[in-house]
């Protein structure tokens, strides 16, 4: 007889908030790197009426207790209907029996989670010491997260944000504001690169927000918002200038996102890359001095919903 | 906000009772085999420590409301623990908005009736107009499933089943007995085929468990314990000498099963084989004379669990 528990969205909510996930997700990306995570091609339908995509995501790391299912959606049109286009859940298995454990109904919050906790990882190991203002590409779910969770990184609170709509731009620095940020908006991406030296690149963008001659010594880039083929947010010469090119995943990077982007042009080679579970390893930054430039693509790999569905599922049944 | 429903395995047994799925399944089969239903790859986890393989299935039909992922495990050393070695999970999306409607939490349940249900559909189609008796290979949860099914096509309660050990074959026999079925049991493989014209291949045997020679004119075979492609219960001279051969999938059946062993010895052209969509749509008996030799080569296609787990979950919303 299988014990399936199943978890709401509120019920997951409540145990994220206490809960910090970078130790788990730091081991996670370290695990993939040196070869010991299980994560086989994700599987996807597609839908055309009304146009949609589904993605199922699944691994697991040898010789751990539980591997991880993901299907995760994104369906556009649902905010005609006033749904969030995002949903999804994720399943928790046990690698002895392969009976289900748990059901975490997480509508699509813990990949949220899970990939702020990836920049937040990436800026502990990559920002500059001193943090003068954090720039932010976007005004989206991401565009907030990515900028909270930093709060283990850094006490800095001055934000300079761009957006394409004044009024999306006005909505974020409002709620930014009652959570305790000082925001700057501009619609201008010069006045980001001239005031910020840790950058958060958080939209859907096709093509690149940033220009390399508008880089200034020691800064640092995250890139999250590409994580296809054909979405691009860094003008290639950035990674063509920059010290240091990390990536999540060498081999999701060398097939979408802005290391994708760079190889097609010439501007980067793939030796030129490191993994970023490789490069955290020893412990120190990742950053030689505090002129490099340095940029990290993120494209999301299986491995953190594996670490963050174990967390949260552990956190809920002591709870 | 996402409104799921998760219904156990009891509450799933309790449903299925009083339902039929033949219909649905049927039209299942059709939609496959008219090119209607997306069906990607079968996703795969393998497990080293212990032994377990875990597969994901998914599809849909185009145009329908919902679409289906299934997860289901075996884990061979369960019985070890006292945990049965399937286990299993059905989840049901709107293909109109990607949400989770319906979790169903069957153990790898559903998966067996729905695999009963195709034996139940070849049955109907292709079996003898009078059955004489129902021959059995094997002795485990389908060998007892697709008996008790055929109810809806013959009233023969006859059976003569073939297994390994005495003591199977008395455990069976003691069950299908107490259901109303009269049971001769036996090691002979000749005693099957000399005495039944419905003969049901239920084992995971990898050599053949019945020759040519043994066949006699008017039988029907389906086999459903070969669904790899190590796996076989039919001598191919069978297929060879057959006079219909139907695949549930000719794309599947070209990689495992009867039909794939006997395209390796050069026994069977595929261009004899109709898939079992096809042949159906008619409406008529697939079988042309009462002489016919027939076999149907059953590998499980992912329609039947997008049918099952549709059908269920509609079921149980409306209970």
């Amino acid at each position: 007889m299988q014990m399936t528990t199943v978890y709401t969205l509120e019920q997951i909510k409540q145990a994220v908030e206490a809960m910090n996930f970078s130790t788990e997700i730091e081991a996670g990306f370290i695990a993939y790197s040196n070869g010991d995570v299980v994560v086989p091609p994700v599987g996807e339908l597609l839908f055309d009426e009304p146009p949609g995509e589904t993605h199922i995501k699944y691994g697991y790391i040898r010789g751990d207790d539980y591997y991880v299912v993901k299907i995760a959606s994104g369906f556009y049109q649902n905010v005609n209907v006033g749904l969030p286009s995002s949903s999804g859940v994720m399943l928790v298995f046990s690698q002895k029996t392969g009976g289900l454990e748990t059901v975490l109904l997480d509508e699509g919050f813990l990949t949220n989670v899970r990939t702020a906790v990836a920049g937040e990882i990436v800026a502990k190991y990559m920002a500059p010491e001193e943090v003068t203002a954090i720039g932010v590409f976007g005004t989206g779910v991401m565009a907030r997260m990515q900028v909270q969770i930093l709060e283990s990184v850094t006490d800095c609170k001055r934000i300079v944000v761009w957006g394409r709509s004044q009024s999306s731009l006005d909505e974020y620095k409002k709620e930014m504001t009652a959570d305790g940020y000082d925001v700057q908006t501009t619609l201008e991406s010069s006045q980001v690169t001239d005031a910020c030296n840790l950058i958060l690149m958080t939209t859907p963008s096709t093509t690149p927000l940033i220009k390399a001659d508008q880089l200034k010594p020691g800064v640092h880039i995250t890139a999250i918002g590409s994580d296809t083929a054909s979405k691009q947010e860094l003008d290639s010469k950035i990674l063509a200038a920059a010290d240091i090119v990390v990536a999540d995943s060498i081999s999701q990077c060398e097939e979408r996102g802005e290391i994708y982007q760079a190889l097609l042009t010439g501007d980067l080679a793939m030796d030129r890359v490191i993994e970023l579970g490789s490069a955290i390893q020893g412990g120190g930054r990742i950053r030689a001095t505090a002129e490099q430039v340095t940029v990290a693509d993120l494209t999301g790999v299986a491995v953190q919903d594996v670490q963050i569905a174990k967390a949260v599922s552990k956190a809920l049944g002591q709870g």
